[in-house]
């Protein structure tokens, strides 16, 4: 069977493992302040180009989203995020156990735009009822988004724009980061995010690491006492090395985009031969995830032998899959399933 | 210098690293689904001579305790806890972030009585205001406690027969729990919890894994969607396979308890040690953790070759520190410790 | 200046003001345990044929809204509601503070249907993730609702069976519930709502009452502990007398009914004289709200000496705007609107 | 039977009643923006000698300290409280639904004082593990207190220095205020609470009013979206002007205070006519609330006659009771009792 269900199907890249099987026995203190998180920090400082920044390690998306959002509202206040978005529908009410109402504004393909927000923001202030109503507080998106689509330099800026005219921090969940950062046409990178975003993070757990997400603040001092928050939502680890032994490999000699790059190369591959052979797409995407259109009989015949995700029904009897590849993929399971479909 | 700070202090034992590289690169399903999380989970069912028992994977303490506690509690009610218990103090208030009061108990080394749970309901019921209080609903104990101290099978079942009789369910904190079940004189067993608690937890983190802790309930069922709860908490794994590697390794041939009994070899060791230099003890422990009284020079002079953790001040200008040994502590450690004391 | 902006902007009825004025020295105990209280409650019962459902009393409808939602959700549970619902729209995100999410589906005139929620939770069902998702706990309608609309008795009927096929508590917020009772061609009674809700509530606010919302659960002991849950919500009058007198007098003698109808006659006569000056409705409705659209020439006019709620601007560069009677509408007031506008 | 209960045992001052009844029918809008509550606001203010300071209408003493509370803390912080202050015990652990942990100090009569909460801070910064602790985030008290105790102005002074000099707002219950403000030899004055208090409450329920506390905040914007808060919090009175005539009544001709000193005065009569039959108190209180020790044989006798609250049991089997006298108390009460003791 060959499996394109998701991009977390292996444990980590090589390296990683091996840098943690030579540090395995030098004892460090906890939770963070170890050498390796200082190291993991300040290349990842670097790679954004924000010297001052705040790097903090946390363990997976969901808490990584509950803990900065929480960190960053008022108990009045409610973020912004596209209907599609990971915290509106995929991480159980993480977000209203925290106390806060997901704001929802409709998805342009997994995005939302500046004018939404702006438009979003005047109609609340030209209720009269808006102090009965919770109050717009931040601003979240996903790059790439849940569709696998990318934002573009000018639309971050836009975006960017509109929040801090409206004092709304932007937050922008990377738990795919390194696959649209290696997008061969974007013009987004870790500086554009830094200087574009309040709070943004670089997502391991899908893209090399076994697990772990790496948030920046680039304007440190943002949000007081964070430490003490990722501790209260359960989000710190106690042997914080653990975290900082896997940026650190994944930010030395550009491992994370170079690992990201493959992932991308193959989901070309696997782009390319779904449209010779004919199969429509729902979406050709710039990053790893590809959406391909399949009547029920073709579901059949692949699902005989390849595993995908299940995206939507259409309307007239046939559905939309997703494959997703990952810096683990090998280019001979992608020959395979190319020359089977 | 010398490292006796904490038992967290090292990576993991080599057999897991070994068995993550082993396994690295097979492809599994996600967030606990996968084969080596099934494997684990039979294990800890048949150490636990627990058949049915529910386990789950969660990365670690204060995650664990917020998910479970939040997860057995309705909102009006709160969760007895000795005052020194960990979710009392050091948790930066995740109990409380989900909602709940903890409702402190005065502790004895560590431990509460069932005689203390069975007075406090008798009071709470006799106050003719308790319908304006916080309900207890369950009971919170960490085995070892917070004093590395143990409860017998005795207490364990003289709590359980209380915290039935009143309808609390019973919830066991077992963060250092191998250092526990190594204990030279204990008869309190995995099947000896499996019978006396509604909840409890094999800690992973303090005892061999890099992370994680194993929340097994003895009667499956009694928490409905945990699963959900588990995500929404984040504090569900997207690579469930790392954890269910880990403890299947910890629980193959029996290495959880060896390797825990090394380091209660070595607590043992420094205990005589410390003892045959005149050291006067804050409290001896059956565990890893070892409470030494210091005069002001004597704390300098240590602490120019070995960390150690500040426990307590006392009235006369001594101090309590702790000593914690671990599965990783080498002996000529210690024996270079209590030649230099 | 002629006020039709709500349905709240006077004090209580008379015979209110008159019995607190009688029983105002009377010493009795607090918190909801006085013989007015237990007055009250006996002839609601009555009123709903329902001889054994527990009454509570509280102070208003966004508090009994929390309060009750709260009450009946686990923590990894959300509730249903039409997206125009007072909780989805309102209530500053209370729900969202108590730790829920609303789960909105597409209203029809505020009205949401069985059908809507049998397809939700086949849709809910069926989706592959739905772990990952907050689960459908309850059903909560309004009636009248947010557009003054009413449910029929095999609506209601509809919906309660599909809530019991899916273990889904259906709660009913009655902040106008008298102008639902006292309408025209409506078949629903406080015994059709005992029959078909798990919960309700009797809105005194809005019909004649200072304040104070009468919560019904015909099946006593559905909600454990709720006097608690009242009291840590700030939900719980010192003085609960208050809240029992006001709804012993509207239970007296028909008076919650008689005096919603005669606000009704009122909204007759207005929407008949707004009709026979050929203004078009957005909305005619059996309830004491009627959505009238205006033009932009029309709004200014009769702003000058008439009050109203905005409701909706219309494409065509028209407005809707509501205008509300009540159980203390003058006659004369309609009078003098209608002959000015 | 003669009633000592509590101070909210009957309706509200006949005035109140009086003008709720003159103004029942004229119309105002709602949520606290009528010329009434305008009036009540511009009356405290000038009670205060603070002309800018805000002033909100709340129901009840729980909802208040709730919605105050969590509207001053961040998610990370914590309040502190006397052990037995009211949100420790008797508020159903609405501070911890809120997310919140009361972090303790032990009373001296009701009381703490700017020493324990300093030493409190100085603690809580000097340990180490204190990034993983709750940050205290603010200082509760009552005044009067539940034992009916009062703070000197040199106390509260003392206490808002240590406050302000570790920036935790002051909060002060003064749910039985106008006891305090009547008492014989008190100095501490609206205005010196002005002065001392980030925020304070005016209690109305226990002293003439049928509900309602008036929250006020001498420097105005300390809180942002208050009012979005209270909504939230289900606190928002529809028919705010129901709040505002109650205060604009009893913040008239000083109706607040002299009320308050009758009830003091026969609180004075009830301690002398005790002391003369030589009942031991457990404490003798400036304000309403008296506490006298009973023997079984004497509360078995008194309760034929009288009612009275429990307070404590005391070692050598006496027991502590409560009499509490209110604006309301007849002098021929007081008469009768001690006649009869």
């Amino acid at each position: 069977m060959l499996h394109f269900d998701s991009d977390y199907m292996e444990g980590a890249h090589p390296l990683i493992l091996q840098k943690l099987s030579e540090t395995n026995l030098i004892q460090t203190s906890g939770y963070g302040t170890d050498d390796y998180c200082a190291s993991a920090r300040a290349k990842i400082r670097t790679a954004c180009h924000c010297p001052d920044a705040e790097v903090h390690f946390l363990v997976g998306g969901t808490q990584t989203n509950a803990t900065v959002i929480k960190a960053l509202l008022r108990s009045y206040e409610g973020v912004f995020a596209a209907d599609t978005g990971h915290i509106s529908q995929h991480e159980a009410g993480a977000i209203e156990a925290g106390g806060h109402k997901v704001l929802t504004l409709p998805h342009h393909f997994g995005k939302i735009s500046a004018a939404q927000v702006e438009n979003a923001m005047e109609a609340f202030h030209s209720d009269e009822n808006h102090d009965h109503m919770v109050q717009p507080g931040m601003v979240y998106i996903s790059h790439p988004t849940e569709y696998g689509t990318l934002y573009t330099k000018d639309e971050l800026e836009a975006l960017s724009a509109v929040c801090r005219k409206y004092h709304l921090p932007l937050f922008l969940d990377g738990a795919r980061l390194g696959y649209g950062l290696a997008a061969a046409q974007t013009d987004v990178t870790l500086e554009v995010l830094a200087q574009n975003c309040d709070v943004f993070y670089i997502g391991g757990t899908k893209v090399g690491a076994m697990f772990g997400e790496a948030v920046v603040i680039p304007n440190p001092g943002l949000i007081p006492h964070f430490f003490t928050l990722i501790k209260q939502q359960g989000a710190l680890l106690a042997k914080g090395r653990i975290l900082g032994i896997q940026f650190d490999v994944l930010f030395t000699d550009n491992l994370y985009e170079t690992i990201a790059g493959h992932a991308l190369k193959m989901a070309d591959k696997l782009k390319k031969g779904f449209s010779e052979k004919g199969y429509p797409f729902y979406m050709k995407t710039p990053t790893n995830q590809q959406f391909v259109i399949l009547t029920k009989e073709e579901m059949e015949r692949i699902s005989s032998f390849a595993t995908f995700c299940f995206w939507e029904n259409l309307a007239d009897g046939r559905t939309v899959v997703r494959f997703a590849t990952s810096w683990a993929t090998k280019e001979e399971d992608i020959d395979q399933l190319l020359a089977r479909i």
